[in-house]
């Protein structure tokens, strides 16, 4: 009976020790999307809010994407083991008069192996000149961004 | 002909007179969106940043929606005169532990009356167990706002 | 009491007679969009099948679209009193060479006065070099139509 | 010279024959969308329309989904070598009285392997009650189907 206990207590030990701790998933860091762009997000404020710069990828258009900023904030600061998170890039672009903006509204899961994936689905909104032209001002699309390490 | 030079003076003073300085839109206020929700948006900051506050309306569903924060910016901070602009509501929810979040991405738009309607496309994304429930996590729809007086 | 009983069978009666049938909402016929477009929708095929024509509104960008067919089906062919349908539009376009198709899905409301509202989400898809230009491929945005009397 | 001739028809003759015609996409056949989802596409008919069944994979909800119809066309019939392409699916739902259908358009495209890829944005639609219930019957994703062997 002792030994049972014993038994019982050491499993209860190596369960404590094989479980990791729960893996929580933070924005801050560099990251990859499925279409090659990249994008640097800085450290988290205590509000889960962020900036940073986002670099875009082979996919460009007629007109050349340069280096943007980002602003945005993930749900919970930290809190949260698969935060739901937002941004939004204002586009600089060269040659270009026409104002561009993007958001991006997503999730980050927490793989089985601790591998944090950003799934995200986003808006992009072209500056229009009225109401009439409103209707074609938007684009859609979905974004997948995996950490560079 | 100096009187004829002096009616010329006049006229373009008149003109210069009534032609209105041309209407910028600024998001600060109090607007109202066509299912009956309300936004209060603070004075902007000098970046375009604003902050405010999402009043639920008659729409709503099964669980109780609570005043709810947002935070946005509109591009060029008051340079342009009908301007992008885009932010993010993190919905406080009455008995529900599921996080909501809907982005806002829009443009203002200004009437020939000088009123301002604020054209968007949102997200809005309920937290999802894993990848594969994300596929349903995302719902889309337009909003438009005119400004309470 | 006998004159209580009549004023009761009375009641219903009328009741019965003021109180329409339930209206139900059939696509065929003419409608025309927020955006002033209209279009023509055959009468429904036995498994609520219909083709038909879009013809542009004043919204219209830089190439001409002409007058485009159109095919769907609502659901449930007449039985659902408020019913879901979805419709494809090829635009045929002067001058231009990219082929572009739009698809609508929607829900027939009906009012207290019996006038018949179609509520839609569309997605408008450009023919794409590659899959690494598909992320610019689609817009979206919504449309509203009232039946042409 | 007679010798260089005779090469320079051989290289051509080679060229011709390892060249392949050109690969045009057809959706006819059975494919797996990148959730698990699989989908048969009848043969097409002369307009490029096509009927089928999709059947649903792991990513189920709360409700049980039945294989369930879908009915659709591809651009050009056969013409395009990348052509657009649309469908909607009516799903068949166990223990459920709410109706729901989904609209897909995409493009498929072909890889220097001559291997077929099917990328497209969808709408998935629940019947609402009344247009005040309409701004949350829309669900919105993106799948990717690769072709079945």
């Amino acid at each position: 009976m002792g030994s049972s206990t014993f038994a019982l207590v050491l499993a209860l030990a190596l369960v404590a020790c094989v479980t990791p701790a729960e893996r929580k998933c933070l924005l801050s860091g560099s990251w990859r999307s499925d279409t090659g762009c990249r994008m640097v997000v800085s450290v988290l404020g205590e509000d889960g809010s962020f900036s940073g710069s986002y670099l875009p990828g082979p996919a460009v258009g007629d007109y050349e994407i340069l280096t943007s900023p980002l602003e945005g904030s993930q749900q919970d600061a930290g809190l949260a083991p698969q935060p739901i998170f937002s941004f939004t890039v204002r586009w600089r672009l060269q040659d270009s008069e026409t104002a561009r903006t993007t958001v991006f509204l997503g999730q980050c899961y927490v793989g089985t192996n601790g591998e944090e994936t950003l799934h995200s689905l986003w808006l992009l909104r072209e500056a229009a000149e009225s109401p009439t032209e409103d209707w074609k001002a938007t684009r859609i699309g979905t974004s997948i961004f995996t950490r560079i390490k």
